[in-house]
């Protein structure tokens, strides 16, 4: 049998691109004498369809996508992710699905097991988890067909009750299959390979595993499909980032027979998210219809590194930079900004806030009389650079790129509608450290971004003089105690047992929990840790804990 | 046997104050002689504790809380909600429990089965299903502990395979408590007291239950926790958007003797919606440890329901109203707004924004040049106000409130960083056709909110002669199409065949799906109908369908 595995960039709810892509893809797999082509989970709709899925009409459009999808699988099969009704009388309405297609018709639907509801998946949300265990006959061979976590509850410590695989065994399956929505983060892609090599290995099985690529707003989806023989080796994978086809015979893998051999290609950890990023704007520019950025460039490191992503990503001419000082900005960071903005080539303009700052000042003076300078003015300059920001933005159709870091989100160093603002924020989920090693890795080749910007001392100049270490830790402190804080779920004594200091990690993790309400009103995130802002992480506003 | 009913107002994570006010309950129920206290679910953690329950040490001190509970507990049972580790070696890794205390100790702990995963509810993210059934036994009385959701299968339609009050009605139970978190919404109540009811009859049990009251940011507790007799009759229940408590003699409610006869209290839906909103605003600030409020007030219906809401919950002196008018605002805006601060006695200040438009004006025009004002222009007044706003609540520790309402969050006709600004929305689920109500609601006893203001026709005036009806349709008919769509999850098709016109409805549905980014970054929103923007409407923001 030979097995196309077609890793395509879906978008959902637009049921045209997406049924084109994979007819397409069927069509091309019949050319290529495949016997059977398989499509990622809810390929059909897009992953994740999110409460569209709460739509009856979004539901049928799905099921008329998939029929027109059966109609051109004739002299091949197809597995097709798609969400369905569930026709049982009791349980939640849809079954998230994967469609055998065969002879021009939907023959089977196998439901999913396992939904995955943690970090930022919600599928119990809509789905009925499967109970009915079965396998495919398809041209001799038993194929168990698995959708993502299906294959996920072989661990020591399992999430789920049941493990689907175990039930299939008992069907004597020859193949197993897994078609799946795993999203990106840096190290998505090796915990990936090793269940799936376990699977593979435990049950003596060939399989094959087609995942998404592509962004979908927040979710990055970095492909990586695989092909895994009886003895839990790797055969083949598909490209990262990119769509890839590719058709395999089945034969070759359970025998171990490679024209090429497979070689692992481990990129580290800042090449993965730079790609990641690189490809999150790409898509969420795309997949809205727009194609220029704007962005506010300070001289700092944060929006000098978003800058070249997003020219990465859109093209140098598709990125306006305004640099904004303002009466407390040092003449340096105005030169690095332009010397930047001459570096990657993209237009930009220097815009004066000095004007609107004073205007606001005086307005305010009347109210404000006698009372130190603080934080009100501070973020009147942050707020006057988002005013101009926007203005361009709806006089223009830009799309503002936010530059805030995870960093300064985590302990809300930003100003609420002011450098908070933005359609997407870039490096939400990058710590400030991992900011500079993304900056040296954009450097490797040759200094684009200046170095200047690279080693000065961070500051948001809102006051003469001003550095961020001024009401922040180090950043090398921060970001130790903010990673185990925030993605290792540790409290303050395990943090303070780790060796920081116990005031420092008592400030932090208080700033953390009470700048919940700033993050609640922030752009949506590209995610590319295991644990980002936003929907991956939810939080009360009003509680009080380590607050 | 005597059964105090406790119903508090929790604050999540807040463990000194749960616990203070359980015990200080528990020692009240003592002194009137009861045998057992029964409180609401995860009372000790507060509700929705959200991913706060991924912390072990929230659950150690959930735990912590609990044993000093029990120790309080000689003379006296008492059922508490609280989170408590899964020690199963598979499942998630927690139980949402209900811990029967008794002795000092913690005697028995009942798992929650049905867990609630849809609309704002996420608890399966958290808990693993209990699938062991047991009573517990009580001064001779075998008694069903249940947990909210758990008597919610009783339906035509069932959500859920299990039904665990079948199953405990093996261990013939003479008792049905229920201990529960259940928001409210203008429905909620008498769906609820339906459902409980239903249960009481078809088992023919008496059934104690406990809500909630309170605000926990968006999602707003109204209490009304019941006595049911076997019979499915409400026999009492507690107060609504207040704490309560009561002591009940199960003999009586048995055999249905009561001393002061049950008589049900239906408020009309303006007036819940304006108590839950009053308390919500309250406990919003108070949570928080704010006690001061600050809006703009344009002179419109929303900002003027607002600011009497703001003031009913905060008291007038608390509440600053700015009135901001602009080049653009009419001379009765100004006057309406001055009628309406002077009748409910705020303080408030006029700021012209005319300098600080003028000046941004003036800071473009070199990039604006020969291109005709619009929405640009119209936004950076709206954002010139926020700019304002926000440096009073910088500067004197006010939150802003936010005025929008449900109709403009739903088709995007707000500023992003302008008027969509605030720490909490108060009217952001509710209709504009429903602020108008609740306007008449507040003026029923006498003018407060200016006729004028409810009389004029609604406008943003952000350019000469602008009115809403320009870009929108009729807020009679715009308020209807959302309804159908957001709420009853209607195609275009089936509103149309209500009888709309087909432009105006796929209009509108489009302005809804486009608008999603805008809605990701606002405040949070009051929570008054089954179907409010934040986290009960989850949606992807680069999706593609009738958009």
């Amino acid at each position: 049998m030979r097995i196309a595995l077609a890793q395509l960039n879906y978008h959902i709810g637009n049921f045209a691109s997406n049924t084109d892509k994979i007819i397409h893809a069927v069509n091309k797999a019949k050319e290529e004498k495949a016997d059977l082509i398989v499509f990622a989970e809810l390929a059909v709709s897009g992953y994740p369809p999110r409460d569209f899925l709460e739509f009856d009409d979004f539901i049928d459009c799905c099921n008329d996508s998939l029929r027109t999808i059966a109609t051109h699988c004739v002299g091949i099969a197809a597995i097709v992710g798609v969400p369905t009704y569930n026709r049982n009388d009791k349980g939640k309405r849809l079954f998230n699905t994967a469609a055998f297609l065969d002879e021009g018709e939907v023959k089977t639907m196998i439901g999913k097991t396992l939904l995955p509801n943690y970090d930022v998946f919600d599928e119990y949300r809509y789905f009925e988890p499967n109970r009915k265990f079965e396998t495919v006959q398809y041209q001799g061979v038993s194929i168990a067909i698995t959708i993502c976590e299906d294959l996920w509850n072989i661990t020591d410590d399992p999430l789920y009750v049941v493990n689907p695989v175990d039930e299939l065994m008992k069907m004597k399956p020859g193949l197993l299959i897994n078609i799946a929505a795993s999203p990106f983060n840096y190290k998505q892609a090796e915990k990936r390979k090793q269940i799936l090599c376990k699977n593979a290995a435990t049950y003596r099985l060939p399989l094959f595993y087609v995942n998404h690529i592509g962004a979908q707003t927040e979710l990055l989806f970095d492909g990586g499909s695989l092909v895994v023989d009886p003895t839990g080796k790797v055969r083949d994978e598909l490209a990262y980032f990119e769509e890839d086809f590719r058709v395999y015979n089945l034969h070759d893998v359970v025998n171990r027979i490679s024209d090429n051999e497979y070689k692992p290609v481990a990129k580290p950890k800042v090449e993965l998210i730079h790609d990641a990023l690189v490809m999150g704007v790409r898509n969420y520019f795309g997949k809205l219809g727009f194609k220029k950025a704007i962005l506010g460039l300070s001289g700092g490191i944060d929006s000098a590194v978003t800058l070249v992503l997003a020219c990465r990503a859109l093209g140098n001419e598709n990125v306006r930079a305004i640099l904004l000082p303002s009466p407390f900005s040092s003449d340096h960071s105005v030169d690095d900004a332009i010397a930047l903005a001459e570096n990657v080539n993209c237009p930009f303009d220097i815009i004066h806030i000095d004007d609107a700052y004073n205007t606001f000042v005086r307005t305010l003076e009347p109210y404000f009389r006698g009372l130190p300078f603080n934080i009100a003015e501070e973020n009147i300059q942050a707020r006057v650079r988002a005013v101009i920001l926007m203005a361009f933005t709806n006089k223009f159709g830009y799309i503002l790129l936010n530059t805030s870091n995870k960093s300064e989100a985590a302990v809300g160093y930003g100003t609420l509608y002011g450098d908070m603002c933005g359609g997407l924020s870039v490096l939400g989920d990058v710590y400030k450290t991992e900011v500079y090693e993304l900056a040296e890795f954009i450097n490797k080749d040759g200094v684009l971004i200046p170095l200047n910007t690279i080693n000065k001392p961070p500051s948001a100049e809102l006051r003469f003089g001003q550095k961020d270490s001024d009401s922040l830790p180090d950043y090398d402190i921060l970001d130790k105690i903010l990673f185990q804080y925030l993605e290792e779920l540790k409290s303050p004594k395990q943090i303070i047992a780790i060796g920081f200091d116990e005031a420092i990690v008592r400030k932090t993790l208080k700033l953390v929990n009470t700048n919940e309400y700033k993050r609640y009103q922030t752009p949506p995130v590209l995610r590319v840790s295991p644990k980002a802002f936003g929907m991956g992480r939810r939080m009360p506003i009003v509680g009080r804990y380590l607050s």
